[in-house]
């Protein structure tokens, strides 16, 4: 294992933490709130530590696949045990688990919450938090790899550690120009969707805010109800962009190259295909909620969006939705976005790969002596991918059925331990019944806490880093 | 397709269907019962057609794989079609889709009922339903193969189709033996239960009843608690045989072979280590609900084998209980029985494939060039077997959401949609909620018991025969 670079990576994530605390430093600045001592001790901290571990450059670069994954499990845990100090400091929340929940919960793009009142919270810790959904929607490691002058670091098990979805995508030989074609296609969403919002009644703070969190998918907002309030111009240019963060990156790299049909991939189709069968059938279902159709056809739109995204913004409580609708938002919790986006969930892509796998052992179970590859888009679909769409699916299925027996221990009713698990390995944010979307998980006992910080990451960095830094195979020589 | 075998088979299917219904014809003689007359027209009936349909022994005996798979569900098809006769002609219920509903769950040991009141059935009729899951527990048709005088025909085939777990274990080089082997063990199980109820409180139509309700891990009784008036000694022997018929009867066959270690798989280890860890967490959640913590392990003894064996038979009312003992209870749904025995659900060999198919994934993760066999009792897994675990898998997650969003259209409650689904697709009768221990199936749309008929049926018959029947490319020359 290569731990001296792994240290001196930790130390970059540091200084791009302070980096990115200035932003939160800024806001409170400009309200001249008292939370700004708080951020910059933390500024403070993170620049300290952080130097120290950079001082001394290593003198081999070169990381394995396993140091990839201890480097990027262990870059998410010190970037958020360091993001949390502002919420114990500015005395937001007194409890130490609740601060990296809150953390945890931003980076991942999760959006589940501990406050139950966000309305009186700082501006700058509003920032702060949609912040982190926006640094964390694509992740830092990559980030740093591709803008270090690392001559000769294999930042590909970076890449493949940190990026969701079944397969890392090289869109161009070098991986450190794909990932900034990446960051770029990001930041200029992020920055389209942020003037949009601005051609609405929203200030500059609150377009900010809804962008960074819309671009991460994650979902943390400043308002109680969240985004049930603003106009319908709001909500719908926050639908449509939770939706293009939704969809594969590399697409847009496409069309930009004016390879149109290369864009329109299978799993976008299928993405497509899901939104647009759910959010009807759930506009039919809600109907007799509303006053008119259209009224439930844009609630529906804006919360299937924000559920399959992963988002987990809310523009009307569908905890009290019938239970059709209900059942729907549940199973996209599972499905997610598209692979290569900001999205969570299990990814599209692994659905269409796992419908392929059905479709050809059923196929083979008719004609034994047959040999059949999976394809997907006329592409013979390389093994090993396939092979780690059942290492995710059983890894999922793993954590998924540990965490629910651990937070029934509680004793909640069977709809808020399933979809608290659902929401958070998902990355969603709101689940149901007690974690309903008009609800928080401040009232969970640190124990079902601590399991729903566990699922967050190994949601968002698709179990193997964080299950391997767990086994002690992993850190034998 | 050899349409002639298939025939054939169908009418041999019918001809056994009419012998067995003589059993219920003398319940029905002995008991005076108008329900006589009911039995005797369907013995007629199945007798006739079975009669018309092999006059001609097709001159090719041999079966393909697609033949095999298209048989078995079709036999499954008929047989319940059939057998669902008395119910209409006895007037018990009107409804013709109940009356399969019941057949159904009958012949694929479900044990889901749509009768609040069964203490009212005719004696005929209760033996009928118990009958019958006696029957299904092994499967007819590898019954017929076993004993018709079929030379040459390739049974391996239907014994793969029609068995349940990944592989097919042939104890003897000759299918047909193995066969008789195993119908011995299966029969000589049911007489030892027999005869140890006989010792307690029950009369010998009781004692039969729950005889064959147990061997088939069905669960149909004729009391409207289920089991819970009966004495300890009754339930701790049924709870005993429950589990002794969760277990791959293979084993059997080794242990009268005097092949100790053989015999203890580590498929029976570890349902061995999941009955005791659950058994003993849920009486310690539950002892607070009962006078005794011996009351307590009792019941959480009897519940637990009921559920994971899928029988369904209840002692006490687990709807009540805390979620802890809940979730297990789910849980336990989806693991079910081993492979090779009469119980339902996912199989423990195919849990055990999947972790450890997760454990090479994770090992291939961090040593990229390793490669790593699936082993288990340290025989490398053959490469059909786990592909056809992922296929099974697959399978299952893609029928179980479609049925429980097909389900929610009804608008139950979340617990009432998704344990119906489970308790349905495992084979196991009872689920919570509306559909709990307490509760019955009869409430339900027509559609939705469609469904869950279509899922006892795919949940016995492991899917792939029945979802191979609805595939065009099957009938495709």
């Amino acid at each position: 294992m290569n731990y001296r670079m792994i240290k001196y990576l930790l130390g970059w994530i540091l200084l791009f933490e302070a980096a990115f605390l200035v932003l939160p430093v800024t806001v409170a600045a400009i309200y001249k709130e008292e939370a700004l001592i708080a951020f910059l001790i933390t500024v403070a901290v993170c620049a300290a530590v952080g130097g120290l571990l950079t001082i001394r450059k290593p003198k081999t670069t070169d990381l394995s696949a396993r140091d990839g994954f201890v480097a990027v499990a262990l870059s998410w845990i010190i970037m958020s045990l360091f993001g949390a100090i502002p919420f114990m400091l500015t005395g937001v929340t007194e409890s130490f688990i609740d601060a990296i929940f809150e953390t945890v919960s931003g980076f991942t793009t999760t959006g589940a919450t501990i406050f139950s009142d966000v309305e009186i919270l700082p501006r700058s810790i509003i920032m702060w938090r949609s912040f982190t959904h926006w640094i964390g929607g694509m992740g830092v490691l990559v980030f740093i790899m591709a803008f270090l002058p690392l001559s000769g670091a294999r930042n590909m098990y970076i890449m493949k550690a940190e990026s969701p979805g079944p397969e890392v995508s090289k869109l161009v030989p070098k991986v450190k120009t794909t990932a900034k074609w990446l960051y770029s296609v990001y930041i200029g969403l992020t920055v389209l969707e942020f003037i949009m919002l601005l051609f609405g009644e929203m200030n500059v703070f609150e377009a900010l805010n809804a962008a960074f969190a819309t671009a991460g998918t994650g979902g943390f907002g400043w308002k109680n109800d969240s985004m049930a309030s603003f106009s319908t111009y709001s909500q719908i240019v926050i639908a449509a962009f939770m939706l293009l963060f939704s969809v594969n990156f590399t697409s847009y790299f496409l069309i930009l190259h004016r390879n149109f049909k290369g864009a329109l991939t299978t799993e976008i189709k299928v993405f497509l295909g899901i939104v647009g069968v759910s959010v009807i059938s759930i506009a039919l279902n809600t109907k007799g909620l509303f006053e008119t159709f259209w009224e439930a056809l844009k609630h529906s739109f804006f919360t299937f969006s924000s559920i399959i995204s992963t988002t987990g913004f809310m523009s009307v409580d569908f905890d009290l939705w019938p239970s059709f609708s209900q059942t729907i938002l549940v199973l996209a919790m599972f499905v997610g976005a598209c692979a290569g986006s900001t999205g969570g969930g299990i990814k599209v892509s692994r659905i269409v790969i796992m419908l392929k796998v059905m479709g050809r052992e059923l196929s083979t179970a008719l004609h034994p002596r047959q040999i059949k590859k999976v394809t997907v888009d006329d592409q013979v679909q390389d093994k090993g991918v396939v092979r780690s769409v059942y290492g995710y699916i059983f890894c999922f299925i793993s954590v998924f059925v540990v965490s629910v027996v651990l937070i029934s221990i509680e004793g909640h009713d069977l709809v808020t331990n399933f979809t608290s698990v659902a929401a958070t390995m998902g990355n969603i944010g709101p689940g149901l019944s007690k974690v309903g979307p008009a609800m928080n998980y401040g009232f969970l006992s640190p124990l079902s806490k601590l399991v729903l910080i566990f699922d967050m990451l190994v949601g968002r960095l698709e179990f193997y880093p964080i299950i391997l830094l767990m086994l002690p195979s992993t850190w034998r020589k």
